[in-house]
């Protein structure tokens, strides 16, 4: 499925499929909203899930910290199904499109819910662009350990 | 301008700018059109890229490649003015919103300017979304190396 990477040419130019993956075996992911573009995750694959992605049409991903090919949405029920796939020119970045419920596990449909403003110096207070959970995370969720670390 | 990393309900339900930067002291980033949503890169800053991208209201990274501060569109001209930042749940990565002409070094408006087929099992040959190219690269770059890497 994947080609090995020749030249600069093949690589930015070609049609062939020829993904780097980092030092970790991982390739960066964006998944965004197939309706409004709106960023939902950013995520990481390694070979395995990007491939199964690309054959099942449900988004796969490999989790850092459970240190698995993770099934997105086989806990809570929200699959990401895949609308389109697209790689960048050097070929160590994907961004897919995607129809989903709801990506966060904290309850928002987006992962990207809070807002930084700019031309700030300091004290920055966010603001919260997402005005209410979609899913309770706390039932969805139940007895598995939050994956963000402090 | 950054607080300190305190508890997973600070950096996920709070109002505090806390970022996390990796190893490397990188943070990725997701730069998209804010006029249609279309991914135009994926980058990434350190905390001094972050602190001045916030400040400025124009787009810094940390060039992995080149290992300095790159204010993207200072050779090209091709500046991008920041519509938005966002943060995601764990503050492990960045999306901003960008007023831009053309963001990829190859001449494309985006650097995902290639689709993958999907639901295929193997001889995936990508399709090119964007027709044309907005800029010439070899004039605009010229006698700067490629930052493709093979």
């Amino acid at each position: 499925m994947f080609t090995k990477r020749k030249s600069i040419k093949q690589i930015e130019e070609g049609k062939d499929l020829a993904p780097k993956f980092d030092k970790l075996g991982l390739i960066p992911v964006i998944t965004t909203d197939f309706k409004n573009g709106n960023v939902l995750m950013h995520g990481y694959m390694n070979r395995q899930a990007l491939k199964k992605t690309i054959e099942t049409g449900e988004m796969y991903y490999w989790s850092r910290s459970r240190k698995i090919i993770w099934h997105k949405g086989k806990v809570s029920g929200f699959i990401q199904k895949v609308k389109e796939i697209r790689i960048d020119d050097d070929q160590d970045a994907v961004w897919v499109k995607v129809d989903t419920k709801a990506s966060c596990h904290v309850g928002y449909k987006s992962c990207f819910y809070r807002s930084v403003p700019i031309k700030k110096k300091n004290k920055i207070k966010m603001v919260f662009k997402e005005k209410r959970k979609v899913f309770n995370a706390k039932k969805v969720y139940k007895g598995l350990s939050n994956p963000t670390k402090i």
